[in-house]
């Protein structure tokens, strides 16, 4: 999996690189901002998914590459807001000094909004089969608008430092709407966009989204239990934030153990829902078990 | 003239109203904010354009709508993170608390971000012509983008408080390109988008494309003229700002009058671009000369 991963990483890295204004466009300083927000090692987790899923229904790599590399725009443009100082105030991103730090606040709201922005214009522009440009663009938009990623946002932000002492059920609801918006709208449309491009049925795309979803809320409290288990050095961010923060997590809600055992059955789940594709799931299922194992 | 646009302004309204989510949609805080940003109140002129520029055509104003809206999705997006401390930081717009006042950073930050993604879902999924919606969404995105105006607000940023003598000619170059991307590209693209809703054949869309340039120009001129004279009232946000913070004006570089006669210049050219469509465009060219004598 690893070796499969590194070579699908090189081939999105390649395309956004192709995508990306160069550093040297009038003007430059938010050119710059862009590339190094974008460029930066990230584990293109949701363009390796949309081409994997692609190369599920036989569709090649290059003709969902254009939606790949807009959910890689999207992910990216969310995190250089995410860390604003207004935000979660991060320093530090996949080891590297944060996009406002470098570049300061301003450039760094505005390359966000670019990004977003470069997102839609890229599937637009290069999405070879024009017939399905404008659901592709309204599934996206709504993955990551005010009821998907946004929202999602929104919560994350609503429910940190909240003195309330809610009931647990209650948190256990807004925690999992949380997931659903901040992190497996995207993860999941990812995997369906994917899917449209590649004319796949009704059936195939419900079983896809199951997946994703999966996948999608699973990834997110691996993430979470990574903020509390790992070190600085291998997550290439600061780690312990949530906890300092007061931020509302499953490791926080029900304890570490649990958490790991939940990310688990989601992945489970996951999996199962590939079975309608027989042995040609192999890889999809073998990328959720991954997830679970990872260490960034 | 007055009575033609508020006639469309309120049509306008009605529709922006229409395609925004409720206000109890959850999470509510979100679109509480993204209405309250978006319903208040603006003069609606890039979505007015675009509908004149489509009764050119003979085009409804039904036909033109969605993307109406979704240019004055932009417009609010790009006030309500421009009015950001780390950007203008301004607390008054159109008459009101901008949104950061009233709902804080964040949730700042976030509705300007939903709002850019909004837009594109509304044309990707509310235009008619579905054949002419990745050609719309690209000219949109393109015209929004760090080429367009996001590129122009990366020079506005860096020519306020500019300590360097640098000669008048190149301050001049500086200012019109700034001026091209920050407010001309958008209202280019208001006009061209309706054009080529309308099939507008190649030689019309240019002569459109001249006249919404020339009157995206003379408009910029003569918004920075009117914080200079104009009083808080009229104006409907903070006056004297550009002044307080150095930034780079027509007024600041060549004086009122000058700059005065440079926007006169602008409209006539716009209104020349127009003499192919005979006495169709009257409308239009109204618009150019009611616009350089608004008083906010």
């Amino acid at each position: 999996m690893e070796t499969y991963l590194s070579t699908k990483r090189r081939l999105v890295n390649q395309a956004l690189n192709k995508y990306l204004l160069p550093s040297f466009t009038f003007p430059e300083t938010i050119h710059q901002a862009i590339r190094y927000s974008v460029l930066n090692g990230g584990k293109r987790l949701r363009a390796i998914l949309a081409l994997m899923t692609g190369e599920l229904f036989g569709v090649t790599n290059n003709k969902v590459m254009p939606f790949a590399c807009a959910l890689e725009f999207i992910h990216a443009y969310s995190l250089v807001h995410d860390d604003l100082p207004a935000m979660d105030n991060d320093d530090i991103r996949r080891g590297k000094p944060t996009c406002h730090k470098v570049f300061g606040e301003p450039i760094a709201i505005l390359s966000g909004d670019a990004l977003l922005t470069l997102s839609f214009q890229i599937v637009a522009e290069k999405i070879q089969h024009k017939k399905i440009i404008p659901e592709l663009i309204s599934e996206l938009a709504r993955a990551a608008g005010s009821v998907g990623m946004i929202g999602g946002q929104v919560l994350d932000i609503e429910n940190e430092n909240s003195p309330n002492p809610a009931p647990a059920g209650h948190k256990k609801r807004v925690l999992e709407q949380m997931h659903l918006r901040k992190t497996a709208a995207m993860i999941t449309v990812s995997a369906r966009g994917a899917a449209l491009i590649s004319n796949a049925r009704q059936k195939q795309l419900s079983a896809i989204t199951s997946y994703a979803r999966n996948l999608g809320l699973s990834f997110q409290i691996v993430d979470d239990i990574l903020d509390i288990s790992s070190s600085k050095n291998n997550l290439g961010k600061t780690p312990g934030k949530d906890v300092k923060m007061n931020k509302l997590t499953y490791p926080a809600l029900i304890g570490l153990e649990r958490a790991n055992k939940k990310a688990k059955r989601l992945v489970e789940k996951a999996k199962k829902a590939l079975d309608i594709f027989g042995k040609k799931a192999h890889l999809l299922k073998q990328l959720a078990d991954y997830l679970l194992i990872r260490k960034r």
